[in-house]
């Protein structure tokens, strides 16, 4: 008979397929020293009594239920300083007279560290188990980040960003040159794998060009090179908008996907954040090289001119997972950008412009379902990182939320015979709020809990 | 000197205009018996010392500030059972498969008490101090309604709904026939005038045709009627969808507005939801008679096949609020509907379609900000209601929510030198929560509280 570390008995959701998710009504879910989901065993299994009998189970309550820990492919760190500000003021103005001037702050390694704890702390507590962080061009700091993830207990992957270009970006914040902006990188990637250890839900560093017009060639280059020398991961922007678009399609020729491709940037364990403005070719060259998308439909509302048409690359099968993309989203909560996916893709599917008549006003079979959504928001974000993490299923990170109907004065409006469980599964991802979410697990270990 | 019954010392946000907020530091408020804004103390004012000598003056602690309580102008409160339920189903399915059957139940008094109860209670911990409802068909229960606002506290506007058409609606749920309907509205309207007759913040009774759909001629001339013998409010959906505005084309050969008006509909008291595909001309009429628009954003996305055109109507002066839209919207907060609404018209703004360019994709000038949405969610309500009510000045009812930056664990992100006062009401309006609606007061009396 095995041992686990850990058994918890109770009804969870987990995607099967990005379409479906599957209800496992009061399983069990045995945990290993890992942290690892060994076994899940449904009520009517032998083993289901025996390793009652045998372990200390963790019953949940009534009331509560189990999710994935979501995955956050596209958070800016230091912008969590400014969540919420200036989100009426052009891109320009954002950039130039709040954003940079703020990321050029975190130079200061106090500041970071008081920005940085608060937010990773905020994720955990939103239910976000694993993120994918940009940080700042400042080496220090941005292994500050990764730290502060390994002690909190979340999942980090951080990227240092690159931006080295002196035409293109401010000279209070940019890489002093481009053999610094390299050197430092492989610094970073050496420092952070290192860091990773002794961290047992995991740290690892990310190749992070911001995105192609703030890099010079000689910088996408390297970082192409190092990424495929340490086999990690890469993050960037891609052709998020008609201005960066356009931008990159008049110095290279080519769409950004066919660029970053050349400098050896897509791959198994690239995310690219946007996306929108991908054509048929573009995300062709990301399912062949397994190139994910980090759709950030809050964000995208405010600077992205366009929805990403994502039901169509969702069956094109192209990877794709969920970012707030703080703090051109606003929000810490992948519940709310969940939402928000489902909502975008409904009006791109019915258009937005009522004087046109309804045939030339929209895209047909764009709209996802709140299914689809919670997949983006676990499994596909799982897939996207090359993680083993997303699932409540055997071979899983046990990376979980136990969410409590009945917290606080928040009670979600169940009458009458109450709801199916399929119901309830509905009403979590539309009603939950932060004080729904009871506990928070990575990796077998609780890092975050709330009391009623 | 005066006596005030209630004086509070604070920062507070309210509308100037619809584009401008106006930050009161540190003024007075002071409140008479009625519930009533009697007096605003600036700091300077001679006034101010003597009023903080002569009373108990209840200062706000740090980190809390007011805002003006929310108006939401689109409630159906029986789908408040179903909320977050069943969006992913087309509209016939959503109506006949749920809606109708549930809404049908409401014939059970106490099935209706439990729903209306927690609906209500909800909506004020939400920061919704007054709420215009659809109930259901049933007089019994909308007049239950109506009692449980009175009870707590709540400023509610409720129908009895009419939908008398044995074409257009089911067997087991609509008016048993015209005359009934108009006799039970009638009925309906004596007893809430009655009951107001004790209710301190008042309670009003609403003539609610459902839509032009559900309804005969003679019942909607018939309410017309109704609404200018006893002069009250009116409401009802007005061209929400490309099927309802194609529907009341063919029946009456004109536009849902303009047959309104024909019915005696549309005037000072009329609130008419959606109305995303007025024209200019509907639009013109909707100013010239008072009426105003009950804008739902979140429901929109679901529904109604494209974004209303808001700044349009602003500038046009057409007067403007919010709605949840509940259960079409599945969220009781009008903060998750203002920034929808801020959202959806920058998606109207900027278009949808990636694949068109980007001077074909959008309706220009279609944006609004987060002040502006502030406005609709406050003042723009009141206006809409012509009640006062939406602001924090003299003669305005004191309906007032206390938000609490440092409630529970979901302290703001403010740090280093912290935010100004302009930055502080971006960060409310984009990041509060519930949880941070401290305590929420309604003609002078305080009718929610939560503790820290
Ligand atoms: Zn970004
Ligand atoms: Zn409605």
């Amino acid at each position: 008979m095995k041992t686990y570390a850990l058994v918890f008995q109770g009804t969870a959701y987990t995607s099967k397929s990005p379409k479906e998710v599957e209800v496992l009504e009061n399983y069990l879910f045995c945990v290993n020293d890992d942290g690892m989901i060994e076994m899940v065993i449904a009520p009517g299994d032998p083993a289901y009594r025996a390793t009652q009998n045998t372990h200390e189970v963790r019953r949940l309550a009534e009331g509560q239920y189990l999710l994935p820990g979501f995955i956050d492919l596209h958070v800016h760190a230091p912008q969590w300083a400014q969540a919420g500000l200036a989100l009426d003021v052009p891109l320009y103005e954002w950039l130039h007279t709040h954003t940079f001037p703020l990321e050029s702050k975190f130079s200061d390694l106090e500041f970071a560290a008081d920005v940085y704890d608060d937010l990773v702390g905020t994720l955990l507590a939103n239910g976000t188990t694993t993120a994918l962080y940009f940080a700042t061009v400042h080496k220090e700091a941005s292994l500050l980040l990764a730290e502060i993830c390994a002690n909190k207990g979340q999942r980090g992957l951080v990227g240092k960003v690159v931006m080295d270009d002196p035409e293109q970006n401010p000279e209070y914040y940019r890489d002093a040159d481009t053999k610094t902006a390299l050197a430092e990188t492989e610094q970073f990637i050496r420092e952070v794998k290192q860091l990773a250890e002794s961290v047992k839900q995991g740290v690892y560093p990310v190749v992070t060009p911001r995105f192609i017009p703030s890099c010079t060639d000689e910088a996408l280059q390297g970082l192409g090179e190092l990424a495929a020398r340490y086999d990690v991961h890469i993050q960037s922007h891609c052709s998020e908008s008609d201005w960066a678009h356009e931008y990159v399609q008049k110095r290279f020729g080519k769409h950004d996907a066919a660029a970053l491709h050349d400098f050896g940037l897509l791959g198994q364990k690239s995310v690219m954040a946007h996306c929108n403005f991908l054509d048929d070719e573009d995300a062709d060259l990301f399912a062949r090289t397994g190139t994910a998308i980090g759709h950030c439909p809050l964000s995208n509302a405010y600077f992205a001119n366009g929805v990403l048409p994502l039901a169509r690359w969702m069956d094109k099968g192209v990877e794709i997972g969920l970012g707030t993309d703080i703090s051109a989203g606003y929000t810490p909560s992948l519940f709310d950008n969940a939402r928000q996916a489902v909502i975008s893709s409904r009006m791109l599917e019915d258009g937005v412009d009522t004087a046109l008549p309804a045939d030339r006003r929209g895209v047909p079979e764009s709209r996802i379902t709140i299914d689809e959504a919670f997949y983006l928001a676990t499994a596909g974000g799982g897939e996207s990182l090359s993680l083993p993490i997303g699932r409540l299923a055997e071979g899983y990170a046990w990376d979980v939320q136990i969410i409590d109907l009945t917290a606080g004065g928040m009670k979600l409006p169940v009458f009458g015979g109450g709801d199916s469980k399929r119901e309830l599964f509905q009403r979590i991802m539309y009603l939950c709020r932060p004080e729904h979410i009871r506990e928070v697990w990575v990796q077998g270990e609780m890092v975050h809990s709330r009391s009623r």
